[in-house]
């Protein structure tokens, strides 16, 4: 079923979701779909969130910027995957504060773990917050709203940005 | 045909959006509906446009820290519309390249009026690119990907990032 929609999802020519498309392309009833996910909004959040969970390994370079550089580096490729780009531009789409959820998935919880190390070293990190508009939204915004690359150079400055010397 | 398009889209409890629903919702045959815009995603991408074209007035205050306060802040208003939100979620959903580019709008080339103005009084300011990842990318990024607030005192915290003192 996760694989039904994704490549529907990847599909440009499809124009709009339902669950009897889905459930034909996965070769199942369309009651059987009901029954366990009951709307598209509730299908497209599930893949996303199987989709996003545990695909970013939080790293440990030993510094801050090391960490972030890395981290921004790694979630910029993800984003740019066009079949992941294209779900989660149609769980936006559908699923409301539950799809936006499923989207963020566990940027957050990875961020407040690689700030939380460098407090450990005994340093004064940004806040979560701080942090989540200097890189997560750069991020998402270029992936989601633009159609200009996710370069190396511009996720390193993004982090420059946040941690000036 | 827009109004049905945004009464449909701002109803949660609508689960996809297709052209022959609009069309009975609008009053319409759906052929004319399909002559017109052909897609779901031409006609969302169509209201898009309609709706954010000149909903935001450049400001000129006199400063470019004036300016860009005001024009956050602005932004930010309209963003928290829950039928601007649910029309961009739904056009983003949809759309592809052309949702997403329908959803920028106006903006980058208002905040490059902003910065031109600026230079036009002899001073630095940052560019255009930097002015996006610092303000434009976190006010979508949280009206669209999470369910924060988007207050005046965060939306003047961004411009003092981007403009420190």
């Amino acid at each position: 079923m996760h694989r039904a929609v994704q490549e529907l999802v990847a599909d440009e020519a499809n124009d709009s979701l339902t669950i009897p498309i889905v459930a034909a392309r996965a070769g199942v009833h369309a009651t059987t779909v009901y029954r366990r996910w009951g709307t598209v909004a509730d299908l497209l959040a599930d893949v996303t969130s199987s989709r996003f969970s545990g695909d970013i390994v939080v790293p440990d370079t030993g510094s801050l910027r090391g960490d972030l550089e890395r981290y921004a580096y790694d979630l910029a490729k993800d984003l740019c995957d066009p079949d992941t780009l294209a779900l989660v531009r149609a769980t936006i789409g559908t699923g409301g504060e539950q799809g936006a959820a499923a989207c963020r998935g566990e940027r957050q919880r990875q961020l407040e773990a690689i700030l939380e190390r460098d407090r450990a070293r005994g340093e004064n990190p940004p806040t979560l917050e701080r942090t989540t508009d200097a890189l997560l939204a750069p991020l998402y915004y270029r992936a989601v709203f633009t159609d200009d690359p996710l370069t190396p150079d511009w996720t390193r400055a993004l982090v420059s940005h946040l941690l000036p010397d």
